[in-house]
């Protein structure tokens, strides 16, 4: 542990904010101590854009950090659950930590289908310029899911569903052959900074409880994690080991670390196997492989299935959310919306029903690999299936041939998705089916799932979505090249790409570019016109 | 001249074929002469996958290339049109050139509604795996279009029509601010070296004419042009001193160094310039741009619109196509789908039954920038004011938010559009906006729309798609590592990536990859549930 803080003490936290922009927070009104943070952008000499911003204190130069105390817990300030929650004694984690008062239920889900509106509720409203009861609502019917463990008190709360901005997430973690706990602390703030929603820590490889203790420590977005990985490596990396005892010990374990959300694969169930046979390529879902070998080896049904009410019980006293792991999801265009998969989202529609009846928040996890024409069918059918719970979507890729472009094949059945009512898209980079990402490949994905991710707000049409493309556009052709570049999505690349044809500083004022040059600018020669269409006016 | 030989001279020409592949030929039946090429993969032990194969004698070993003297001419050898073709004398150009005999139209057009099948007809199709008769019906009907200037004989003949793969381009071409002769042809190769299915050289710059011819003499695919640009650089790069002589003289300059297609922006009309005054971001494209200049400057039609007869008279002397530039495209989102742009649609739907009276092929161009939720109209709307000419689209961008990636921004647009029937995707390299590509920008570029291409294949349903995908996810699913990166669109990249996480040669054998590890991998677990599958139906 010590040896990991003298490493975790290395990493550089000089990041300012992104260039051109600062950090600005808006106050609640329901709840004053909240701070919602926007990445403001100054512009066209005097006016503002207020963007979305998952960077956290770590853009915010007023605030001091020190990585091996964590970030501020904000939560703790002013999260009305505070009143129905109480410390536990816990001997692996040295610090307090909490549980749901006896007979007490703490889930933004309860206190939605209450009416009351909670902190988190007017944290995500302000973010996205909703009205408080609007989110409440949607919360209620179960169609957004604030993931928001009370045990995460450094996270700043954001909502998942159809009717908000389309989020995205980034994997993370480390595997048996590659990375350490400091390279997945690093990714984590790497991702956010650059615009992740969430992060899921899908180590499996070495120091599993400790990476994902200092990811969460340091997080200001939900962590989510798939436990059956740590609980197959208690088992020693035996699927036919696993128990329900040893999976029940880990969600607590994890519970209480301040995990946000949990995939499950609790759908994959004994009689369904046998339907993955006929496929091309099987079961490509490491969860969903690791249950179905556990079934067919006992022959007996999932655990996670037969024992998913005792699983919310536990996962509501710490309002962590579950997203239901699509077990059978298809590894190929091959296998795009076969039986299998089909047969599977129908039981997670089964299982939806059953978390809401515990009051526990949920999702649903698609798909996966399918060609652009197959798309809204998995949209429309989880809709039908799982009664309108927000859909979570890996990708999809929209072919396999490219292996090493995979954030590009996938963020194009992503942006779809979107803009068919997927709420969160799980980004996929370009080292997809070969090899972990590194940092880099974390950037070039999210990168990609931002874009697929705005896109699908626009042909949405959430409300304030253009604003953004109509303000660079605008700086793009009035030949403001510095707001150009502060409004980019990353203003570092665009900056570096136009240095690398015209690097002269003279040219950032210059009215054209080196695609074209002066004499072929068709903004020049349109604002040519323009003037001689007035003058031809006044003319006249 | 001699300097640029000189330099010419040091362009690598050592490339091989792609790792893992190899040239082959398919030859003609009904012309024994055409040779077919394919880029074969052998995987799987003996299974042969043949893939369409852009990148002509560059890949094939047993052909000896010397750039100063062009690649072989293919076409001297078993063009039909030959003998309705005389040599005339130029001044311009050192070698012999061709144009149609008097009172003789040697378009592929004009022998599709004969029903002749030519050559070049029977080349694309078993390029593509069709019928000749079915090839020489789409042409007739003016639904497809096969590039192939006769002063362009070292052109592989390609088609582009709805019903066959669809094609990409790739943008080539100096700036008055960037770039040499040298350059743009090393990108022409490069650029088919990838998969660009034709190549537009939009020099504006210095040399343009030498540029223009190096890049013909040497390239395997089609080679486009916007002669508005030389015709203006000749006016001294004011649009106002346009004349039509000066373009006339430029059209024949080009299409005798054997230009395959003119973009020309003769729907751009004086009455519906003032409609791009209500824009966010006026007209962006070059050509539009300097052609309303031209009309209100002078207060008189477009030239290029009232001389289009003239026009198409000039071209099919030679079979140049005509690409109808949409010089009112937009340049934004907040422009997407306006009056301005739909109000031109309809003008080049009239000006492309013009070009089918002389029958001159022509397709269509389309946006730009369009948001999702408007894609659909815009190939609804081609089909329906352009009488089924194939459609030609730059991107679309489906968000103006993210410069230094508008490879993937429009990739995602290039993919719906394709599969709803857009016959040629334009692509865009991460520089659009930013400055002119290099070659690594031009390679993003390609296989940003490589893959927007396949993907549009795969939702059509083109026959020959989706065994790519199996052959790659079969070898995915197997293990086979050293399939899995020859079977890659990108081998080389795909085998790059695994390196840089298992760089040791043995772990190609591996029954695993790095981002899971050995116990983690839901492909190793599936394939021991398979196992246990067959044991327990063995026992029973």
């Amino acid at each position: 542990m010590n040896d990991t803080k003298t490493t975790l003490k290395k990493i550089d936290l000089s990041y300012q904010a992104l260039p051109g922009s600062r950090k600005a927070y808006r106050k609640g009104k329901l709840f004053p101590n909240i701070r919602v943070p926007f990445r403001e952008v100054s512009h066209n000499v005097n006016q503002i854009l207020k963007l979305y911003d998952t960077s956290g204190p770590y853009t915010d130069p007023s605030i001091t950090l020190n990585i091996t105390s964590g970030l501020p817990k904000i939560q703790a300030n002013w999260d009305l659950r505070n009143a129905d929650i109480e410390p536990i004694k816990d001997t692996q984690l040295n610090r307090k930590i909490f549980k749901a008062k006896s007979e007490k239920n703490i889930t933004q889900l309860h206190y939605a289908k209450k009416g009351i509106i909670t902190p988190e509720m007017e944290f995500v409203a302000l973010r996205e310029g909703f009205d408080s009861k609007f989110v409440c609502d949607e919360i209620a019917a179960g169609r957004a899911f604030i993931p928001a463990n009370i045990n995460h008190p450094e996270n700043e709360p954001m909502i998942i569903g159809r009717a908000f901005l389309t989020k995205i997430n980034a994997n993370i973690g480390n595997s048996a052959v590659s990375s350490s706990v400091c390279e997945e602390v690093e990714k984590m703030i790497w991702a956010t900074r650059w615009g992740a929603d969430t992060v899921m820590d899908l180590s499996t490889g070495k120091d599993i409880h400790e990476t994902r203790e200092w990811i969460i420590r340091n997080s200001p977005v939900p962590i989510g994690t798939v436990p059956i990985y740590q609980a197959l490596e208690k088992a020693g990396g035996k699927a036919e080991n696993l128990t329900w005892e040893t999976y029940r010990e880990t969600l607590i374990e994890q519970a209480q670390q301040g995990v946000d959300y949990f995939t499950i694969h609790a759908g994959v169930l004994l009689k369904n196997v046998p339907l993955s046979a006929k496929r091309l390529t099987g079961i490509v879902s490491r969860g969903g492989a690791t249950m179905s070998k556990w079934c067919v080896i006992h022959n007996k049904e999932n655990f996670l299935y037969t024992h998913f009410d005792d699983i919310c019980e536990i996962l509501k006293q710490y309002d962590v959310g579950i997203s239901l792991g699509d077990g059978l999801r298809p590894g190929s265009i091959a296998d795009a919306n076969d039986e299998a998969q089909f047969t599977e989202l129908k039981v997670l529609g089964d299982l939806v029903r059953r978390c809401w009846k515990h009051e526990v928040q949920a999702i649903i996890e698609g798909p996966g690999h399918i060609p652009m024409n197959l798309i809204k069918e998995n949209m429309d059918k989880e809709i039908e299936l799982c009664h309108g719970a927000p859909f979570y979507t890996l990708g999809p890729l929209t072919t396999d041939i490219a292996p090493g472009y995979d954030h590009i094949t996938s963020a194009i059945g992503a942006a779809m998705i979107g803009w068919y009512g997927t709420a969160m898209l799980c980004y996929v980079t370009p080292k997809e089916h070969l090899g972990l990402p590194v940092k880099k490949d974390v950037k070039d994905g999210i990168m990609a799932y931002k874009i697929a991710a705005h896109a699908a707000d626009l042909a949405k049409g959430h409300k304030g979505a253009k604003a953004w493309d109509d303000a660079i556009s605008s700086a793009r052709y009035n030949f403001r090249w510095e707001d150009h570049f502060r409004l980019s999505l990353d203003p570092e690349t665009a900056k570096k790409f136009h240095d690398e044809t015209l690097p002269d500083a003279k040219a950032k004022k210059d009215q054209f570019c080196s695609m074209c040059g002066p004499d072929f600018c068709s903004m020049r020669l349109t604002r040519d016109l323009n003037s001689l269409n007035e003058k031809n006016k006044k003319d006249a």
